[in-house]
């Protein structure tokens, strides 16, 4: 269980006065996620005491894993390539690819050299695969056996193997050439009689995904079929298998970069509070400015009609009101689409499917939005006499603008994620506050034009 | 695998000729997964054929919870409460409960009196925990023993009881009361010497949440300790499981509520393309609405500044341009916090580091907006001769109008989710549209106070 408040303060103050000992001997008896999350709390200098505490316990890796980046980063620095050596010797190969990837080229060549030669052949077969693939982030290590060998017979395979195998889901029945042809959970192999051939119990043809398709698909078949093991082929041979804990990391990590991206920023890639200011500052800069840069059409835009804005000052005051309701139904309509496409519940082929859905959810809202607009310049005209003598001109201005920019922001909200997607883009890029950006400019336009029309001969 | 085009095309075919028998033969070699897939490519009157062969499959239960919402409630509609009970008599009782929950409440209790009594019975219990709560979704199936219990018999009981448990993740090791002592995985249990007691080869103090927890933080403690079964206590006393399974689907849940109402809308709870589109209509309206309302606070806060524009409308054209600048830079810093919030990177008790974060955030960003801003106008000034003799005057209001209202985007943005979180609420409500509506309206406050200090003698 994790730590209570009076034990992280114990253990502070074990670390001021030097017991660094004492304090291993009591994260010994914690899981290393909790010991990991006591850094949180800690200065800068009881962080460095408290790591060479967890350098003296035999879980050190585990704790590494579960450190927090900048943290990570910072305890690898603070360790010698021997000690790192040793202390990775006994991981599985995919853990240690992980550690290794945060190093620096000559310090990662240094470990790999250091590691045992079998475990650091692993490595280097792992790293050929690109980042963001399956392969990049499964075990090499399975339990593969023939179709002919018993359920008895993998049973004592199963037991020998299984120091070396960490966590054991399922067992794979490959052909001679390796390729995958069944599988076994450990749950029916503890039913199965002793004696009976694996491949009158096995499932046959099982869900396998290639070691070049990315890890978000293989995230996508384990819940889809709900699998603890995804196993990973390359041209239907069996090279390794992705775990339900890598799984749910992947299926974590693309929810929070998603979600960042509709925020409008670049993915953090960090926890926010551990994140270097500067490192963050540049992450939001870069987006801010660009839609800085792109809302500053909206001035170009309202220059234009800088002579129709002078001669009937009322058209102002509705142009925050106008361009934002379409930013809101754009924002709205863009989100909706980027989940659904990343939950795989539309496809690029439903496009006009979208496409009818947004037509008729535009101008139902614009009309609804359009109606109390009218409604709030009838009621404010006759209540405070304001907007002057042809408030109900600029009424129907208001009116038409909103169905027609609502409209617009529903289209061009629920379009632009699809049309990403279609052109090999992140459809997450088509964040709200883009979208709300693009309908800006161009309800501004949709705006004065149609005001231009309904005032022409009395206000312009 | 899932089926292809041609397979899906030869299928719907075979409805249309009546040849239901031949498709439920066909559908049995696939996962129940792929066989409700199945159903989004299919017109109305083709799924109802496509249910009716489902029907007769011996795994109709899988596909009945693999089904998309709208489908499974036209499903259930169309099935007969005895052969509901039929189906259901041999799933595991959550599984029943999430079925049965629903069907209207007459029909709830036809269905739980035809069920077998003592699964009715675990169904009726897992009734009484409120929804959302972790007891709602854990299953009362589990597998305990006695520490004095050896390895062996152990196995003999898995083995005894694993039809009617499904997966077997962990072995739990309780006392006479029934708490929870011990837990011991499959993989352990498989590697220990047959004639040892449990409680030498078993891990002690397990993590575990309580029947009352929430489901979300169910899944925290799964993903933060990599267990694929979250044992569920009453006071202490074992009374269930949530296994991972589970655990992916409050996570994805989760996520998509987040996104929903990040970009403004109501969570979902139904596929976008599924969803009726008047509910779907209703789900966005709300919170447009609620925006549209707030926004129109705009209208007021500028008809307040009505002279000042009518002097300078200069000063208008620069309306949008600053009010979304405030609006982007707040939802960005709102995603960010409640992403962190969500992810447990960002606790309550942080407020303080964040606002200093934001503080210093908000005044380096406005300043580089300001700066992009301010030699924007120099330049077209300069260039086009626009904006009038007193441009430079401008360009300092817009450059100090921009710092102001970045400065007040990021700290409302970053605070009000703080604020929701505090008050009980949740703070994905502080969405992106929510932060840029209330950043508008204080937006305009601000520029146009800038304004009437910078300007005041030459252009007002």
């Amino acid at each position: 269980m994790a730590l209570s408040g009076a034990q992280t303060q114990a253990i502070r103050k074990l670390l001021r006065t030097g017991a660094t000992a004492r304090v291993a001997r009591i994260l010994e008896r914690h899981h290393p996620a909790d010991a990991a999350a006591l850094f949180t709390d800690l200065t800068p200098a009881e962080s460095r005491l408290l790591f060479d505490a967890l350098l003296a316990l035999p879980r050190t890796a585990e704790v590494l894993e579960a450190l927090p980046e900048p943290l990570l980063e910072e305890a690898l620095r603070r360790t010698a390539d021997d000690r790192l050596a040793t202390v990775l010797a006994h991981q599985p190969p995919d853990d240690v690819l992980r550690l290794l990837d945060r190093l620096p080229e000559d310090r990662r060549r240094e470990v790999l050299d250091r590691l045992p030669n079998a475990l650091a052949e692993e490595v280097r077969r792992l790293r050929r695969y690109p980042a963001g693939s399956a392969g990049a982030i499964m075990s090499p290590r399975f339990l593969a056996l023939s179709r002919e060998s018993t359920v008895a017979e993998a049973v004592t395979e199963a037991r020998r193997r299984a120091p070396e195998l960490g966590t054991i889901f399922y067992l794979y029945i490959t052909d001679p050439d390796g390729r995958l042809t069944g599988v076994l959970s450990l749950r029916q192999l503890l039913l199965a009689e002793p004696d009976v051939p694996l491949h009158e119990v096995m499932t046959a043809e099982p869900v396998a995904v290639e070691a070049t398709e990315s890890q978000e698909r293989a995230a996508a078949v384990a819940a889809r079929y709900n699998l603890l093991a995804v196993p990973v082929t390359e041209d239907g041979r069996l090279v390794g298998v992705i775990t339900v804990d890598d799984v749910l990391d992947v299926l974590e990590r693309a929810a929070t970069e998603d979600i960042q991206k509709i925020g409008g920023t670049e993915a953090l890639d960090e926890p926010y509070l551990r994140m270097p200011l500067l490192r963050l500052l540049r992450r939001r800069a870069g987006w801010l400015l660009v839609l800085f840069l792109g809302e500053m059409l909206t001035a170009t835009a309202m220059s234009f009609f800088e002579q129709e804005i002078a001669r009937a000052v009322v058209l102002a005051l509705f142009v925050p009101l106008i361009i934002s309701s379409g930013g809101n139904s754009g924002s709205q309509a863009a989100t909706l689409v980027i989940r659904a496409l990343a939950l795989g519940e539309v496809r690029l082929a439903d496009w006009w499917r979208v496409l009818r859905r947004e037509l008729l959810s535009g101008l139902s809202l614009g009309t609804v939005l359009g109606c109390v607009g009218f409604l709030r310049i009838t009621v404010w005209a006759l209540a405070f006499d304001l907007y002057g003598p042809h408030w109900p001109l600029v009424a129907v201005t208001v009116f038409l603008a909103l169905v027609g920019v609502v409209l617009w922001g529903t289209l061009s909200g629920s379009m632009l994620p699809l049309l990403l997607r279609r052109l090999g883009f992140d459809p997450a890029a088509s964040s709200a506050p883009f979208v709300a950006t693009l309908v800006d400019v161009t309800g501004l336009v949709i705006y004065f034009a149609v005001a231009s029309i309904t005032l022409r001969g009395t206000l312009l």
